[in-house]
């Protein structure tokens, strides 16, 4: 079967994964409104492309926190890829390195950063964490990737509790006992500590303990999690160097608006004093299109890398990445835009007849 | 079965009960427009979840009429319990109680409320009544419940005629022969009273008979079936002392508005001076804060309720109120509200790109 | 099967009518949009009900050009009763007269009119016509009508040309040789005018064949298929005594506005001079409300007498007017209202959240 | 069977083309949103037919650059009408010659400019081209349409890369080995020309390109593929005589707004300096009369003529356009208008209660 598009390799998991882990990644919070509107929202909004412009040489690349991505979509962060392929993050990072483009790894892999790094070591990643209650647990975490090259910080925002996933619960799905959190090897201090507090953030944190953050790594932090102006302007003025829109791909807060539909509001309010970036939803390249055109610096797909890695591993998340790529391109070009600096609003029809 | 959202239960009843006593239940005025729209306008409104406000405490509690209840949702009226579990309104009476929740006690009960009251002695309870041809059955109905310890009146005011339910009038819905209402045991003056009379209201009540329901008893009224702005000011000119923005499970009128697209004309109309509650639709702990998000001080539910009875009688009817309790505090919490003091209407996106 | 609805006759008529005749009544023009719309644009319409105005009297009775009907809802005109029922129009005239309200006959009747004022000698009833070619055809035909005691000519402006309904070409459909139009009996000068030629109207005529109508009876003059207010305005101008809203039940031109879309603007520009009526996807009687509120002074009904017809004659079609009328009356009171002169367009929700 | 509507057709050729030829032809980029939305638009655009016009003579007619056609329906650019019915174009070019409307030749057509001519010597036609990156090839092609009496030069300009259609990419779909692009027999200079670069333009041209096409030419230019108001402007600023309004039936950038959504703004901003035209999507006489309500001039089909050709090759194009033409004329007055300067905005109702 030829892949062709995203939704192919989504149908390839569905077949090979065991029900149990295919409802732990496809899964939304209570009713998935959300994590279905993330990508019907898309849909709703019009492309208004221009016409005879030289596209002849086109240029994909963008600049993230300084540093140039081949193409303006990076990998966000999901858990436990060894439930999608033997390897793993592994695998993902090396995708990641092949197609020059970030890589945020989850503080939940179940590939030590060690084994991720290892594999990769050339590639460009960001860390994704949360502030424990344990702050001398986070902090190990943070010295750790710190130490080994991770380029920022993302901090996950709207996990204080874990979302309700139905079928999750119906499954009881937990993680198989030959995988691990690899990353609290050796670190971890206060042995009542549950599982559970790996993946979920201290509640209790606001913007002081990012300020703590701050006041412990030199890295730069990005705020995933973000869908008001509020808390854009909040960002900005507590100096992250980054927001990822995010509704955490529909699996938290049932009922949220869609990613896409966020943006704007966040992009007008940070008046370019940081960068926005966002996931959820994107599953083309003229997705990827539309929310540069509405002001994301750059985009991140979780599932479709998952997908990915079920159909080959590596290989698979590469070929997800360059399907992704070539689309964006076409679409790029066949709207008239030789390259991301000339992406902007006047591509998005506002209103209809 | 792992019953993990209210939905299951309706599963569950559907397949338990007899189709006359589901098509009862589950039944909506004509073409159930009504009935199906007060669910699906919950999905038309979308969140906007603020982040990093430390949630790591939470409060569901909330004060209906100067009580405190523990989460801001009561159980609505519905009548026939012992349709649906042996033992009927007391079943349903202890659950409120467990939960520590209002229950709204039908005219229309199958238990008598000495029955209920004597079931759950430290419940806190509001009867459900309508006022009839029969000023003297009325008012003994209203001694009755008073002198019983129930809180407030809930006059049900948009019952002047039976809505047309297609299937209960396929079926001949009737109460069978070993049930009865019996509220109405020692009471009754007119031995000429049609049994269809304690249901429907005195089609020519008007606010002059809020005023003499007034005079005959101390205790607050709340009007419930109030669906406009110019209602909900005569409501306040009337001095009564609540509003239940109600379309009686879209079981009347059907073509009305659904409830929580009618609340916001209310809820600036009124301006705080009486509490504004609301039923019909909530099946999750996001449309409960949607609801308090638009202003409703406290929602009622009905038909889940009677799918719990269904379940497990007393047990059934808790569980559901605790998955909703759960669910609203997870729901709270996730969109960075600690209490019900902290949600207000920015919680809601007005409008989309 | 207990009838309780209008689509319950509407399954009954499908079941037992031949496929010709089924297709030849329920067709619409083209992709049937607009006849498919005019039924869910009332879907689309909310309503504001008012509660506590003493509605133990109700009264549905209303005037149309100054005539009492027992309630706002007429029959308009269908062809070829008799294809659905063996008494033809005798049996419909005999249900309007006894539901005491009017019936539009067709002028294309498989009954003669004398058969149908034989038939019900005290129904109110207008004729519905075209202006033919042949002027001499036309007048004969008013004269027969009027001398008859017709008590309106209803003008039919929007079938210059026959529109395009798909299954009445694939069926070749005509109407079988031992039905006829009655009518013409006697009365045709022409001995070439084309059968076809009794359906549509001249497609030469203008507001000036109007005026010669107005000259050659004495009878009040109705216009129906009118859409626009610039036509509404144009009725008022030209001394007619009312308009129908009408686009022929969905069966001339596709991708029209729904009739109850198109009322408003009518009624806006009327402003009262002459009465506006509308026929179009009336299926429930709060269809009926919604249209009196948005200012119809009375509504009429197409298919579903037909269907009536189909399932009992005359019986079938009182019942469908009894259901309607009840239907209404319930719709009325249930919304506060005590009569057809407290119906306004404050029971249009105009806009929502 | 009969055909009736022109979707008849599209069932016959479902089921008479070869799969991949049917994917071929019926293709849209991507997801095919905006190959189905093209369709679905017409339906949300309601129109407001007038009465009592006189409507006994109609006149279908329009001009299009100064030529008369029968109706303002033409012929839009297709390729590979040999995969369709042996004759290929010739029997297209037969057809449109038979309703004397305008043939807008495929560079990429299977049948040669001169067999075409040959086979309708009378017809009026337009030729559709690129610019190549051999500009020595594109002269060539250009004059040898000139001397043989092409009337017009059609620039697509939405092609710089083929759009991704998915099936196409399945099927590995490729001209079958007997079929050839005749256009270019004796013509190219270049042995290294990639045979894929007859369908695609040079990607780099722009405005500067379109003056040098006038400066070797003396046929008018139509620019085919213009979506925006700003690049309408630009192609009056740059003195072409025409724009077709067109996303390529949706089959190179997927997103974009449906081409009836986009004439308006273009026909408001061009004001008449220059003809705009439109295609995609047209499917009904309704449909036609709707865009030229909103400004085309004229409008174009594509599909439908493919599906004409299987059908009976030149009869069944005839049948096609003849279906069109009789439903535009029934649409147009019944809408009121006796001819196409009739038509305009008034016609459409551009917002409802």
């Amino acid at each position: 079967m030829a892949m062709v598009c995203l939704t192919d390799f989504e149908k390839y998991a569905k077949e090979h994964l065991s029900k149990t882990a295919w409802d732990y990644f496809s899964a939304g919070a209570d009713e998935c409104y959300t994590r279905d509107d993330n990508l019907l929202a898309y849909k709703r909004i019009h492309l208004r492309p221009r016409v005879l412009r030289d596209v002849s040489e086109s240029d994909t690349r963008t600049t993230v926190q300084g540093t140039e991505f081949s193409f303006p979509v990076g990998i966000s962060t999901t858990a436990y890829h060894c439930l999608a392929w033997h390897e793993g993050e592994t695998a993902t990072a090396r995708a990641a390195e092949a197609l020059n483009t970030c890589y945020i790894t989850s503080t939940t892999s179940t590939c030590s950063v060690e084994e991720i790094v290892a594999a990769a070591p050339n590639g460009y990643r960001w860390f994704q964490m949360v502030v424990y209650q344990d702050r001398r647990l986070t902090e190990q975490v943070v010295q750790r990737v710190e130490a080994l090259g991770y380029k920022a910080l993302v901090l996950t925002v709207d996990m204080p509790y874990l979302g309700k996933r139905h079928n999750n619960i119906r499954n009881q799905f937990k993680l198989p006992p030959h995988l691990q959190f690899k990353n609290f090897n050796g670190l971890q201090k206060q042995a009542t500590v549950d599982p559970k507090a790996y993946i979920t953030s201290d509640p209790s944190i606001t913007w002081k303990e990012v300020h703590w953050l701050q006041s412990i790594t030199s890295l730069p932090i990005i705020i995933k999690g973000i869908l008001t102006k509020e808390d854009a302007v909040l960002a900005v003025e507590h100096s992250v160097q980054g927001i990822i829109v995010s509704n955490h791909g529909g699996r938290q807060l049932d009922g949220t608006l869609a990613t896409i539909d966020a943006l704007i509001e966040i992009v007008d309010a940070v008046k370019g004093r940081i960068e926005v970036y966002l996931d959820g939803g994107i599953r083309t390249g003229s997705d990827v299109l539309k929310a540069l055109a509405l002001g994301a610096k750059c985009v991140f797909i979780g599932r479709p890398v998952v997908w990915g890695l079920v159909y080959k591993g590596e290989e698979g998340v590469r070929e997800v990445l360059q399907i992704l790529k070539d689309e964006f391109r076409l679409a790029m070009t066949l709207s008239g835009c030789r390259n991301v600096a000339e992406i902007n609003r006047n591509l998005i029809q506002f209103s209809k007849l």
